[in-house]
Protein backbone atom coordinates (compact mmCIF):
# COMPACT_ATOMS: atom_id res chain seq x y z
CA UNK A 1 0.00 0.00 0.00
CA UNK A 2 1.54 3.32 -1.00
CA UNK A 3 1.82 6.03 1.91
CA UNK A 4 0.13 8.96 -0.38
CA UNK A 5 -3.15 6.78 -0.79
CA UNK A 6 -5.37 10.38 -1.72
CA UNK A 7 -8.62 8.65 0.25
CA UNK A 8 -6.09 8.02 3.40
CA UNK A 9 -7.24 9.58 6.30
CA UNK A 10 -3.86 10.76 8.42
CA UNK A 11 -5.34 8.41 11.03
CA UNK A 12 -5.51 5.43 8.44
CA UNK A 13 -1.67 6.40 7.72
CA UNK A 14 -0.25 6.32 11.08
CA UNK A 15 -2.54 3.03 11.60
CA UNK A 16 -0.39 1.50 8.56
CA UNK A 17 2.80 3.02 9.67
CA UNK A 18 2.77 1.30 12.98
CA UNK A 19 1.67 -2.00 11.52
CA UNK A 20 4.89 -2.11 9.97
CA UNK A 21 6.54 -2.13 13.30
CA UNK A 22 7.45 -6.13 14.07
CA UNK A 23 4.83 -7.34 15.94
CA UNK A 24 2.23 -5.24 15.36
CA UNK A 25 -1.13 -6.28 13.42
CA UNK A 26 -3.92 -3.96 12.45
CA UNK A 27 -5.50 -4.21 16.31
CA UNK A 28 -2.72 -3.65 18.33
CA UNK A 29 -1.55 -0.60 15.49
CA UNK A 30 -5.35 1.16 15.73
CA UNK A 31 -5.16 0.55 19.99
CA UNK A 32 -1.54 2.20 19.63
CA UNK A 33 -3.02 4.79 17.60
CA UNK A 34 -5.71 5.70 19.70
CA UNK A 35 -4.00 5.93 22.53
CA UNK A 36 -1.19 8.28 21.28
CA UNK A 37 -4.02 10.75 20.23
CA UNK A 38 -6.34 10.67 22.94
CA UNK A 39 -3.92 10.21 26.14
CA UNK A 40 -0.40 10.93 24.96
CA UNK A 41 0.21 13.18 22.41
CA UNK A 42 3.44 14.49 23.97
CA UNK A 43 4.39 10.36 23.78
CA UNK A 44 4.27 10.60 19.99
CA UNK A 45 6.01 13.72 19.35
CA UNK A 46 8.94 12.01 21.41
CA UNK A 47 8.87 9.06 19.24
CA UNK A 48 8.82 10.92 15.88
CA UNK A 49 11.87 12.81 17.16
CA UNK A 50 13.41 9.63 18.51
CA UNK A 51 12.68 8.29 15.27
CA UNK A 52 14.45 11.25 13.46
CA UNK A 53 17.23 11.23 15.61
CA UNK A 54 18.28 7.62 15.16
CA UNK A 55 18.04 7.85 11.39
CA UNK A 56 19.86 10.73 10.90
CA UNK A 57 22.65 9.48 13.31
CA UNK A 58 22.75 5.75 14.22
CA UNK A 59 24.95 3.60 12.11
CA UNK A 60 27.17 0.87 12.19
CA UNK A 61 30.64 0.56 13.50
CA UNK A 62 33.27 0.14 10.89
CA UNK A 63 34.73 -2.65 12.81
CA UNK A 64 32.53 -4.61 15.08
CA UNK A 65 29.37 -3.73 13.21
CA UNK A 66 27.25 -2.42 15.94
CA UNK A 67 25.28 0.32 16.17
CA UNK A 68 27.05 3.58 16.88
CA UNK A 69 26.65 7.10 16.28
CA UNK A 70 30.40 7.43 15.65
CA UNK A 71 32.87 5.58 13.11
CA UNK A 72 33.71 3.37 15.79
CA UNK A 73 31.78 2.12 18.88
CA UNK A 74 32.79 2.66 22.55
CA UNK A 75 33.95 -1.18 23.06
CA UNK A 76 36.03 -1.27 19.43
CA UNK A 77 37.67 2.61 20.51
CA UNK A 78 38.34 1.39 23.70
CA UNK A 79 42.48 0.48 23.92
CA UNK A 80 42.16 -1.86 26.97
CA UNK A 81 40.12 -4.45 25.79
CA UNK A 82 41.88 -7.83 24.59
CA UNK A 83 42.21 -7.41 20.55
CA UNK A 84 43.31 -11.24 20.84
CA UNK A 85 39.57 -12.76 21.29
CA UNK A 86 36.72 -11.96 19.11
CA UNK A 87 33.29 -12.68 20.30
CA UNK A 88 30.40 -13.29 17.42
CA UNK A 89 27.37 -12.38 18.51
CA UNK A 90 23.61 -12.04 16.66
CA UNK A 91 22.45 -8.55 18.05
CA UNK A 92 23.60 -5.68 19.80
CA UNK A 93 21.06 -7.44 22.96
CA UNK A 94 23.30 -10.41 23.46
CA UNK A 95 25.91 -8.55 23.31
CA UNK A 96 24.71 -6.16 26.01
CA UNK A 97 23.72 -9.44 27.95
CA UNK A 98 27.48 -10.63 27.85
CA UNK A 99 29.11 -7.23 28.82
CA UNK A 100 26.49 -7.31 31.40
CA UNK A 101 28.40 -10.59 33.11
CA UNK A 102 31.74 -8.11 33.47
CA UNK A 103 33.19 -11.76 32.58
CA UNK A 104 34.82 -11.11 28.76
CA UNK A 105 37.14 -8.40 28.13
CA UNK A 106 37.74 -8.79 24.40
CA UNK A 107 36.44 -7.64 21.34
CA UNK A 108 33.47 -8.63 19.53
CA UNK A 109 31.44 -8.81 15.98
CA UNK A 110 27.70 -8.47 16.00
CA UNK A 111 26.55 -10.07 13.04
CA UNK A 112 23.25 -8.06 13.10
CA UNK A 113 20.79 -11.40 12.16
CA UNK A 114 21.85 -15.00 11.92
CA UNK A 115 21.59 -17.76 9.07
CA UNK A 116 17.47 -18.73 8.15
CA UNK A 117 17.02 -20.10 5.10
CA UNK A 118 13.54 -19.83 5.47
CA UNK A 119 13.68 -15.96 5.56
CA UNK A 120 16.13 -15.86 2.54
CA UNK A 121 18.93 -15.13 5.09
CA UNK A 122 21.99 -16.87 4.21
CA UNK A 123 25.93 -16.25 5.15
CA UNK A 124 26.60 -13.58 2.53
CA UNK A 125 23.46 -11.77 3.79
CA UNK A 126 25.21 -11.53 7.28
CA UNK A 127 28.49 -10.25 6.19
CA UNK A 128 30.18 -13.16 6.81
CA UNK A 129 33.28 -12.14 4.15
CA UNK A 130 33.25 -8.84 6.36
CA UNK A 131 33.80 -11.23 9.73
CA UNK A 132 36.26 -12.58 7.90
CA UNK A 133 38.11 -9.67 7.02
CA UNK A 134 37.71 -8.60 10.73
CA UNK A 135 39.02 -11.82 12.08
CA UNK A 136 41.85 -12.16 9.75
CA UNK A 137 43.63 -8.64 11.35
CA UNK A 138 46.78 -10.09 12.71
CA UNK A 139 45.64 -10.18 15.87
CA UNK A 140 42.85 -12.11 16.83
CA UNK A 141 44.14 -15.70 17.79
CA UNK A 142 40.40 -16.64 19.19
CA UNK A 143 37.03 -16.55 17.58
CA UNK A 144 33.89 -16.87 20.06
CA UNK A 145 30.74 -18.02 18.72
CA UNK A 146 28.28 -16.41 21.01
CA UNK A 147 25.16 -17.26 18.56
CA UNK A 148 22.63 -18.61 20.00
CA UNK A 149 21.96 -22.68 20.93
CA UNK A 150 18.45 -22.71 18.51
CA UNK A 151 18.74 -24.48 14.81
CA UNK A 152 18.90 -21.24 13.27
CA UNK A 153 22.25 -20.49 15.50
CA UNK A 154 23.53 -23.96 15.20
CA UNK A 155 23.26 -23.31 11.72
CA UNK A 156 25.01 -19.94 11.89
CA UNK A 157 27.72 -21.08 13.97
CA UNK A 158 28.58 -24.16 11.87
CA UNK A 159 28.79 -22.07 8.57
CA UNK A 160 31.38 -19.48 10.57
CA UNK A 161 32.93 -22.02 12.04
CA UNK A 162 34.05 -23.98 9.19
CA UNK A 163 35.42 -20.74 7.18
CA UNK A 164 37.25 -19.15 10.17
CA UNK A 165 38.83 -23.10 11.05
CA UNK A 166 40.12 -22.90 6.90
CA UNK A 167 41.39 -19.57 7.72
CA UNK A 168 43.58 -21.04 10.32
CA UNK A 169 41.99 -19.25 13.30
CA UNK A 170 40.94 -21.36 16.57
CA UNK A 171 37.19 -20.86 17.08
CA UNK A 172 35.54 -22.29 20.52
CA UNK A 173 31.76 -21.87 21.37
CA UNK A 174 29.75 -21.25 24.37
CA UNK A 175 29.90 -24.07 26.70
CA UNK A 176 26.42 -25.68 26.65
CA UNK A 177 25.15 -26.82 30.20
CA UNK A 178 22.95 -27.03 33.41
CA UNK A 179 21.81 -23.14 33.94
CA UNK A 180 22.53 -21.68 37.18
CA UNK A 181 20.18 -21.94 39.68
CA UNK A 182 18.06 -25.12 38.27
CA UNK A 183 17.53 -28.15 39.74
CA UNK A 184 18.03 -31.24 37.25
CA UNK A 185 14.51 -32.59 37.72
CA UNK A 186 13.47 -29.26 35.64
CA UNK A 187 16.51 -28.97 33.27
CA UNK A 188 15.33 -30.55 29.39
CA UNK A 189 17.24 -33.83 28.19
CA UNK A 190 19.45 -32.36 25.80
CA UNK A 191 20.64 -29.44 27.72
CA UNK A 192 21.61 -32.96 30.49
CA UNK A 193 22.81 -35.15 27.66
CA UNK A 194 25.24 -31.99 26.48
CA UNK A 195 26.03 -30.81 29.83
CA UNK A 196 27.01 -34.42 30.39
CA UNK A 197 28.92 -34.80 27.48
CA UNK A 198 31.06 -31.59 28.18
CA UNK A 199 31.40 -32.60 31.75
CA UNK A 200 34.94 -31.43 33.69
CA UNK B 1 13.00 9.19 32.27
CA UNK B 2 13.89 12.91 30.15
CA UNK B 3 14.52 12.61 26.32
CA UNK B 4 17.57 14.91 26.80
CA UNK B 5 19.05 12.32 29.01
CA UNK B 6 23.06 13.32 28.81
CA UNK B 7 24.37 9.96 28.44
CA UNK B 8 21.54 8.42 26.31
CA UNK B 9 22.83 7.37 23.21
CA UNK B 10 19.71 7.92 20.26
CA UNK B 11 19.11 4.28 20.13
CA UNK B 12 18.20 4.46 23.52
CA UNK B 13 16.41 7.39 23.09
CA UNK B 14 14.57 5.38 20.55
CA UNK B 15 13.72 2.24 22.62
CA UNK B 16 12.68 4.63 25.54
CA UNK B 17 10.10 6.25 22.91
CA UNK B 18 8.98 2.85 21.95
CA UNK B 19 8.36 1.75 24.88
CA UNK B 20 5.72 4.34 25.85
CA UNK B 21 3.56 2.48 23.29
CA UNK B 22 0.48 0.47 24.72
CA UNK B 23 1.49 -2.97 25.51
CA UNK B 24 5.37 -2.78 24.77
CA UNK B 25 7.81 -3.59 27.18
CA UNK B 26 11.72 -3.39 26.88
CA UNK B 27 11.93 -6.28 24.68
CA UNK B 28 9.52 -5.44 22.09
CA UNK B 29 10.75 -1.98 21.75
CA UNK B 30 14.55 -3.11 21.80
CA UNK B 31 13.02 -5.34 18.71
CA UNK B 32 11.35 -2.69 16.88
CA UNK B 33 14.38 -0.68 17.34
CA UNK B 34 16.79 -3.02 15.63
CA UNK B 35 14.63 -3.94 13.21
CA UNK B 36 13.89 -0.31 12.15
CA UNK B 37 17.40 0.74 12.13
CA UNK B 38 18.94 -2.46 10.38
CA UNK B 39 15.92 -3.49 7.89
CA UNK B 40 13.42 -0.75 7.38
CA UNK B 41 14.64 2.57 7.92
CA UNK B 42 11.70 3.84 5.04
CA UNK B 43 9.39 2.22 7.60
CA UNK B 44 11.00 4.67 10.43
CA UNK B 45 10.59 7.49 8.17
CA UNK B 46 7.49 6.30 7.35
CA UNK B 47 6.36 5.92 11.03
CA UNK B 48 8.00 9.97 12.13
CA UNK B 49 6.10 11.42 8.94
CA UNK B 50 3.01 9.88 10.09
CA UNK B 51 3.33 10.76 13.52
CA UNK B 52 4.01 14.32 12.94
CA UNK B 53 1.03 14.21 10.32
CA UNK B 54 -1.67 13.15 12.98
CA UNK B 55 -0.24 15.03 15.55
CA UNK B 56 -0.42 18.50 13.48
CA UNK B 57 -4.25 17.85 11.68
CA UNK B 58 -6.17 15.31 13.50
CA UNK B 59 -8.44 17.03 16.31
CA UNK B 60 -11.95 15.77 17.36
CA UNK B 61 -15.42 15.78 15.81
CA UNK B 62 -17.19 18.82 17.40
CA UNK B 63 -20.15 16.68 17.82
CA UNK B 64 -19.45 13.40 18.16
CA UNK B 65 -16.19 13.88 19.56
CA UNK B 66 -14.70 11.09 17.29
CA UNK B 67 -10.86 11.31 15.81
CA UNK B 68 -11.44 13.90 12.44
CA UNK B 69 -9.38 16.25 10.51
CA UNK B 70 -12.35 18.45 9.75
CA UNK B 71 -14.50 20.26 12.47
CA UNK B 72 -17.28 17.75 11.88
CA UNK B 73 -16.26 13.97 11.07
CA UNK B 74 -17.70 12.50 7.62
CA UNK B 75 -20.70 11.05 9.50
CA UNK B 76 -21.26 13.89 11.45
CA UNK B 77 -21.52 16.45 8.44
CA UNK B 78 -23.90 13.13 6.34
CA UNK B 79 -27.63 15.29 6.18
CA UNK B 80 -28.80 11.57 5.47
CA UNK B 81 -28.15 10.03 8.58
CA UNK B 82 -31.07 9.95 10.83
CA UNK B 83 -30.77 12.29 13.76
CA UNK B 84 -33.57 11.17 15.79
CA UNK B 85 -31.07 8.14 16.44
CA UNK B 86 -27.75 8.60 18.84
CA UNK B 87 -25.64 5.48 19.02
CA UNK B 88 -22.89 5.96 22.08
CA UNK B 89 -19.83 4.02 21.46
CA UNK B 90 -16.48 3.65 23.34
CA UNK B 91 -14.08 3.73 20.88
CA UNK B 92 -13.95 4.89 16.97
CA UNK B 93 -12.87 0.97 16.41
CA UNK B 94 -16.15 0.16 17.74
CA UNK B 95 -18.38 2.75 15.63
CA UNK B 96 -16.12 1.21 12.33
CA UNK B 97 -17.50 -2.40 13.59
CA UNK B 98 -21.27 -0.87 13.25
CA UNK B 99 -20.88 0.74 10.45
CA UNK B 100 -19.85 -2.15 8.73
CA UNK B 101 -22.68 -4.06 9.47
CA UNK B 102 -24.27 -1.24 7.12
CA UNK B 103 -27.65 -1.84 8.89
CA UNK B 104 -27.60 1.49 11.01
CA UNK B 105 -28.18 4.79 9.43
CA UNK B 106 -28.33 7.18 12.80
CA UNK B 107 -25.94 9.14 14.12
CA UNK B 108 -23.19 8.36 16.59
CA UNK B 109 -21.28 9.97 19.77
CA UNK B 110 -17.71 7.98 20.49
CA UNK B 111 -17.19 8.14 24.52
CA UNK B 112 -12.69 7.48 23.64
CA UNK B 113 -13.22 5.07 26.58
CA UNK B 114 -15.01 3.44 29.56
CA UNK B 115 -15.93 4.14 33.13
CA UNK B 116 -13.13 2.25 34.98
CA UNK B 117 -12.42 3.08 38.67
CA UNK B 118 -9.55 1.14 38.63
CA UNK B 119 -7.49 3.46 35.95
CA UNK B 120 -9.58 6.73 38.21
CA UNK B 121 -11.70 6.79 34.62
CA UNK B 122 -14.93 8.49 36.09
CA UNK B 123 -17.90 9.49 34.25
CA UNK B 124 -16.97 13.16 34.15
CA UNK B 125 -13.60 11.87 32.33
CA UNK B 126 -15.68 10.35 29.73
CA UNK B 127 -17.12 13.86 28.69
CA UNK B 128 -20.43 12.85 30.11
CA UNK B 129 -21.34 16.16 30.40
CA UNK B 130 -21.03 16.83 26.53
CA UNK B 131 -22.96 12.96 25.63
CA UNK B 132 -25.52 15.33 27.79
CA UNK B 133 -25.35 18.74 25.57
CA UNK B 134 -25.44 16.71 22.57
CA UNK B 135 -28.07 13.90 23.14
CA UNK B 136 -30.53 17.14 24.17
CA UNK B 137 -30.18 18.48 20.70
CA UNK B 138 -34.03 18.94 20.33
CA UNK B 139 -33.83 16.42 17.35
CA UNK B 140 -32.16 12.76 19.35
CA UNK B 141 -35.82 10.79 20.30
CA UNK B 142 -33.69 7.40 21.43
CA UNK B 143 -29.92 7.04 22.51
CA UNK B 144 -28.47 3.52 21.49
CA UNK B 145 -26.19 2.25 24.09
CA UNK B 146 -23.72 0.04 22.37
CA UNK B 147 -20.63 -0.43 24.92
CA UNK B 148 -19.38 -3.54 25.93
CA UNK B 149 -20.33 -6.36 27.78
CA UNK B 150 -17.52 -6.28 30.12
CA UNK B 151 -17.64 -5.08 33.60
CA UNK B 152 -16.83 -1.70 32.90
CA UNK B 153 -19.19 -1.41 29.88
CA UNK B 154 -21.79 -2.10 32.27
CA UNK B 155 -20.90 0.46 34.54
CA UNK B 156 -20.66 2.69 31.94
CA UNK B 157 -24.03 2.00 30.77
CA UNK B 158 -25.95 2.08 33.67
CA UNK B 159 -24.48 5.66 34.60
CA UNK B 160 -25.15 7.08 31.06
CA UNK B 161 -28.44 5.03 31.03
CA UNK B 162 -29.70 6.90 34.56
CA UNK B 163 -28.48 10.40 33.34
CA UNK B 164 -30.17 10.17 30.02
CA UNK B 165 -33.58 9.10 31.37
CA UNK B 166 -33.59 11.35 33.86
CA UNK B 167 -33.48 13.94 31.15
CA UNK B 168 -36.40 12.17 29.23
CA UNK B 169 -34.88 10.18 26.28
CA UNK B 170 -35.13 6.97 25.57
CA UNK B 171 -32.55 4.46 26.07
CA UNK B 172 -31.76 1.13 24.68
CA UNK B 173 -29.09 -1.12 24.60
CA UNK B 174 -27.76 -3.54 22.24
CA UNK B 175 -29.55 -7.09 22.07
CA UNK B 176 -27.72 -9.78 23.96
CA UNK B 177 -27.93 -13.58 22.73
CA UNK B 178 -26.05 -15.90 21.17
CA UNK B 179 -23.71 -14.76 18.07
CA UNK B 180 -24.41 -15.79 14.61
CA UNK B 181 -22.71 -19.18 13.43
CA UNK B 182 -22.50 -20.36 17.02
CA UNK B 183 -23.31 -23.42 18.27
CA UNK B 184 -25.27 -23.53 21.83
CA UNK B 185 -22.91 -26.20 23.05
CA UNK B 186 -19.84 -23.98 22.77
CA UNK B 187 -21.56 -20.89 24.07
CA UNK B 188 -20.86 -19.38 27.77
CA UNK B 189 -23.74 -20.01 30.10
CA UNK B 190 -24.08 -16.11 30.78
CA UNK B 191 -24.48 -15.33 27.28
CA UNK B 192 -27.27 -18.54 27.17
CA UNK B 193 -29.18 -17.56 29.93
CA UNK B 194 -29.18 -13.89 28.58
CA UNK B 195 -30.75 -14.76 25.03
CA UNK B 196 -33.13 -16.85 27.03
CA UNK B 197 -34.43 -14.19 29.56
CA UNK B 198 -34.50 -11.56 26.06
CA UNK B 199 -36.15 -14.42 23.84
CA UNK B 200 -38.37 -13.45 20.74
Amino acid sequence: MSTSHPSQTRLEGLIEALRRLPGVGIKSAQRMAFHLLQHDRDAADQLARALDGALAAVGHCARCHTFTENPLCDICADDERDAQQLCVVESPADQAALERTGSYRGLYYVLMGRISPLDGVGASDLGAGQLMDRALDGRVQEVILAVSFTAEGEATAHVLAEALKARGLRVTRLARGVPAGSELEYVDLSTIAHALVDRR
